[in-house]
């Protein structure tokens, strides 16, 4: 049974101070209804990806929470969470909920409120994607597990602070013109090189924002799409998840993110596609050495190469394989448990050839999304156009 | 495909002060492994049930971070969260990932650190189950919602304290015989109804403890079993999963629990049975009168009938159906997150006789696992013998 995408929604990613999640997740809801035949009696299943709710709402339990705010008051329903991947494993389970033949509609959606909490209760709560015992409670937060890894990807290739911020300012450009980017401001190398330190080599505008969004993304099988008369193009071609170890100090390589070329690996492989196939991607940039890590281990580039993409304009909106025209999560942003379904939200958008930062005809596109330094990694393939 | 147990393991659920997560999963991981030929480097998921873990213990993530503890670093790994029912959907995600072609063998695990924690802050941590906004900060915690459910049921149906406690006492004594139980020690009516009160009706011997442990079962498909000859009897037969309002508020009737009656409909259709033909059940007795509304919903009592099945020995282990030898939460404890594993694993053992309170001759088995106050409720049906 091949999984296909209905309708994708998005709230802006931006902070919402006097928000809740039910709030933000229902204004996703209603634009994602709003677009399709589909209607929430029609849903079978709710997927919620949501990392911090318990720390910042003290609120869990959002799955039944969320399908009710959904209309989707007796579907089954669940939360899922693999930290900043949430919203990938979130998308990868709604999708083999649909391939087992246990649903027919998936309402597959995140949500996350961060602003709301001062921003040293953020850091907190992110640091629990870490692990607790060997890197948390040695003061070790993500813009520092991130630092090292820059750090030393700098030590081992020719590359310099400034190819890193090739990568924000590419990015933030993107932003740009998207109207549900937190940020819509051009930026320089220069202003990202000079911009505040947080954790050297990493500057501020090296590092994505707290942010607050919901994005939902409604999932049918193509029988469905078909039996209903659902106007519908985009469909998945293959998804790949895999694993390492949380802590960095267990890794082979800090340099290598071996998860995504094995979750890639896998979601080539299922799509039956190579990378050079892949027209557009949307990956997990939470820190400018993670785009680069990522096209690497996507095989868009050698290793000790990636930094190239941006730099060269190779994965810039007009490149050979545009990198994030959402603006990715430095300029659009990153509502943690959000990212990944927001990534299917915008390259649904460039398949069927309406995203405001258009790639000429795309056929395929793929999303990668980071849990971590690493640790998890979910890769969709999405086909169409 | 069918999804075939292919070994189930756990912890003593009892208070482990000196603990931590990782290390009660690796206990149940390592007895998991040790039954049977699959090895770590077999499986391709690792689904783990937690609920408290970032507010207990600061530890999110443990999706990658348990696998990584479970030998199977590189396996997809995803953590799933539905309060109380989050080891049930952990499981069903886990056998529908199975039935989609995605995996061949999965771990899927539950673990929950309570002990550690303060009573207040465990309440508290308990609490996300409910609807913040509309439950917990009123001040209603689950002692008082269920004890709400119980006085209006009470009041609709002809059922006394005393009724209510013949549940603690069948499921108490239950758990004399199960080494993996908290509690050893038989009761009587009087000493339930004379225990302290903790939210009127309920008193304290109508409550589940607080606990820690860990569970694990290893699914594969039925292909993988036959192929790598394994030794299996036991394979699931249907699922179902249903939801509700998460504020008591917000339901129809809290007399009753629709959500489980849709999931165990849903179950039922997919094992192409009948609730008559269910020969033993664990249902979730997180209070007496959970279990009340469990076998009403499941199809074993009419409505108001609940209570007969503790009263008139109907349930009990020489019952007509035995509902909870294993003791149930009320008498083997409830890890939150892990009791839906647990479930499996105890009846995973009555199937292939050589439970501890044996049931003569189990051909199939029925787990009922619910999150909150009835919204999330997750069915298992499992076949062999």
């Amino acid at each position: 049974m091949t999984a296909t995408i209905a309708s994708v929604a998005s709230t802006k990613y931006d902070t919402y101070p006097e928000s809740s999640s039910r709030e933000l997740f229902s204004d996703a809801v209603a634009e994602v209804f709003g677009t399709t035949d589909v209607t929430p009696d029609d849903i079978d299943a709710v997927y919620v990806g949501n990392f911090m709710g318990d720390l910042i709402e003290d609120q869990g339990h959002m799955g039944a929470l969320l399908a009710d705010y959904a209309g989707a008051r007796e579907a089954a329903s669940v939360r899922l969470e693999s930290a900043c991947a949430s919203g990938g494993a979130t998308f990868r389970q709604a999708v083999l909920a649909i391939e087992s033949g246990a649903a027919d509609v998936v309402l597959a959606g995140g949500v996350e409120l961060m602003s709301t909490a001062n921003i040293e209760d953020v850091t907190d709560a992110l640091a629990n994607a870490a692990d607790d015992i060997y890197e948390n409670e040695q003061g070790l937060t993500f813009p520092g597990i991130y630092a090292l890894m820059a750090r030393r990807y700098m030590h081992e290739h020719d590359v310099s602070q400034e190819d890193l911020a090739a990568v924000s300012v590419k990015n933030h450009n993107n932003a740009v013109e998207n109207p549900l980017a937190q940020f819509q401001k051009e930026l320089t190398v220069e202003e990202v090189v000079e911009s505040k330190p947080i954790a050297t080599p990493l500057a501020l505008y090296d590092a994505c924002p707290v942010s607050d969004g919901a994005s939902a993304v409604i999932v049918t099988s193509d029988e469905f799409a078909r039996t209903h008369d659902l106007d519908t193009s985009v469909s998945v071609l293959g998804t790949g998840q895999s694993s390492d170890a949380v802590a960095l100090q267990d890794r082979q390589t800090i340099t290598e993110t071996p998860a995504a070329e094995r979750a890639a690996e896998a979601a080539y492989a299922d799509a039956g596609i190579s990378p050079e196939e892949v027209d557009v991607a949307e990956v997990h940039d939470c820190f400018t050495i993670a785009e680069v890590l990522a096209v690497e281990a996507l095989g868009f580039y050698e290793q000790g190469e990636g930094a190239r993409g941006a730099v060269e304009g190779e994965t810039a909106l007009d490149g050979s394989t545009p990198v994030n025209p959402s603006g990715g999560l430095l300029g659009k942003g990153h509502p943690v448990g959000v990212t990944g379904i927001g990534q299917i939200v915008e390259l649904t958008k460039q398949l069927e050839g309406r995203h405001p930062n258009q790639v000429p005809d795309p056929e395929i596109a793929l999303a990668h999304n980071v849990g971590g330094s690493g640790a998890s990694t979910t890769i969709t393939v999405l086909g169409g156009g």
